[in-house]
């Protein structure tokens, strides 16, 4: 079945994953656009469309395209435009409904002078995260983008977004719905002073720590998680999940057993499992729990048990003396990852869906 | 030419690195079996080759058959061997000269039932890294998969063979020297116990810090470094190069700058550079150093200028106020990654041989 790292999809807790969000999404009457970046899959990429899913963010123009090619029409590239790319762009612009982000005058001019098929632009807002996106304060600039895209006959102003990567750094539940609130009022202050020439404009707000932990996002008109589908460690540890809810593990192989210091080597390193660990104090790092496997998908962490430390192939994983002896060089063991994002993207020719 | 993050290979620096190592190689009179695992490329392999090397490492059997399929007909996988693998590794082997790893009597003893190919295998040594390997004073089992070696019709004992990851933490270039010289100790002891029973038996010794620092390598049979050939800016901190030597750097376009806080935002991030950081003190994090690209390469690293964080796609760049008003959305900047095989794994459809 499989003889490398590889990871493993649960079909049925992906799918109970996209149902709870969806029955949320439903009850707060919001637009459901998820992002397709962590599975990056058109298999998976079905199991939304069989949901009645339609609309779908993607962070890299490339991933658009593939998305584009399996038959998705309305994509959001949630990425500071690439002009690198711009005739990439207005291919596929052509082709679907495209939007873009932009959090600048300069990337605007450019691409209004550039494209010759539409496309639709949110404008980046940055509330506190610091990575991409306007200040809200930065009105004059706000303004002039939107102006600038007034007068293009190829921009079509759709709104603002932001994502709130700060809930991944967040001390605990009331941390993160704090982070939202203050978003929703961010966005919509910012709505509410150009509807009137704009009606059609939205707010669209991110994250898998919020979307998860909120029971209403009613304060914003559309949400784009990601991660939720597969959920992972680093999820579990933010308080987004249960353990019970991470849908991939990545099946290694056991090469060698270390009884005299309770450790075994795995099959499974950087290049599977990417290098984002979980750090503790007394330099403790996690590289992801480890599970067994069994027919039909796999048992809950084996206690005690995890990957301490990886390089590019091997994976060390500190074991205690009662479960240790369960395992032999030729079996196989199951890490559930820190960043499921990542590990997707290093395995995306090594999966299975079961 | 390029749109996205793309791995440049500066060929130049890259025979320059290959030269100097061989050099050393023909001074100390040792064999050279250098590590593919770092550039996992048939385009740089044919450079070694131009160069008279006809024996590699690589660190798993996937890399094995793609050198094999591209001509190299004596291939080391320096790997505790994958029994999920025996059917692939006997086949491999029944068309190259192949070298496996083994630390187990369990793994040897499957081998030994499982192949019906010639294979050599070496005796993985632990001298301190505590990855995998047996420590020095396991005897019993040393012996005991010797006896299993001799045998056996398939097996054939091909010596002793440790990899120094320790090097890597190591404070020092004296430091190095010394797991060096304690890693000769222990192989040649070894070898010299059984040299009478296996007349052909050789020391095998890795790892890029102390194979670079050394001036003299005879103290070992074999030496396979892989990282070399690139080099990165964690073998900079090291001590086992200078910048100017490190050979690839990652081209990324620039999507945003904002002058009010002194970053750049690039695409190029954990999916393009890995996860790979160095730590220092107040929490500062070395994602990358930063360069300008010029027409035939690039230039030395910007003063105060560096990769911050990374998320997925995005990278942050912490630039001064003097360099920050050089860039706009558009413009493309170099990134010396920090860990170059895992760069140069993550980018291997994206490169250009400069």
């Amino acid at each position: 079945m499989y003889s490398t790292p590889t990871l493993l999809i649960n079909k049925s807790k992906v799918e109970r994953n996209i149902n709870r969000m969806l029955e949320k999404v439903k009850r707060s009457s919001v637009i459901f656009r998820p992002h397709f970046k962590t599975h990056q899959s058109a298999e998976i990429g079905e199991i939304f469309r069989q949901k009645g899913v339609d609309q779908i963010t993607v962070s890299s123009v490339s991933m658009a395209r593939y998305f584009a090619d399996h038959g998705w029409e309305d994509i959001t590239i949630a990425f500071p435009v690439n002009l690198q790319e711009v005739d990439k762009i207005d291919m596929l612009s052509g082709k679907v409904n495209l939007n873009l982000l932009v959090d600048s005058i300069f990337s605007t001019k450019q691409l209004a002078r550039s494209l010759t098929n539409k496309a639709g632009i949110f404008i980046e807002i940055d509330n506190g995260y610091h990575r991409s996106g306007l200040l809200p304060e930065q009105i004059p600039e706000i303004d002039e983008i939107i102006h600038l895209a007034e007068n293009s006959k190829m921009l079509d102003f759709k709104g603002f977004l932001t994502h709130a990567g700060n809930t991944y750094s967040a001390k605990g539940k009331q941390e993160i719905l704090s982070i939202m609130d203050d978003a929703a009022s961010t966005l919509t202050e910012l709505k509410e002073k150009y509807i009137d020439r704009f009606p059609l404009i939205i707010t669209s707000y991110g994250d898998t720590p919020s979307c998860s932990i909120a029971d209403d996002l009613s304060a914003f008109d559309e949400i784009k998680p990601g991660n939720f589908v597969y959920y992972d460690v680093m999820q579990y540890h933010i308080g987004s999940c249960q353990l019970d809810d991470i849908a991939v593990v990545v099946a290694c192989p056991v090469v060698s057993v270390y009884p005299e210091r309770n450790e075994i080597i795995i099959y499974g390193g950087a290049v599977h499992l990417s290098k984002e660990f979980i750090a503790a104090d007394n330099d403790f790092k996690l590289f992801g729990y480890v599970v067994n496997l069994t027919e039909d998908g796999w048992s809950e962490p084996i206690p005690g048990t995890y990957v301490s430390s990886i390089s590019q192939e091997h994976g060390i994983v500190k074991i205690s003396e009662t479960f240790i002896t369960k395992f032999k060089p030729g079996n196989m063991l199951g890490v559930l990852p820190i960043h499921s994002c990542l590990t997707a993207d290093l395995l995306r020719e090594n999966y299975i869906i079961i």
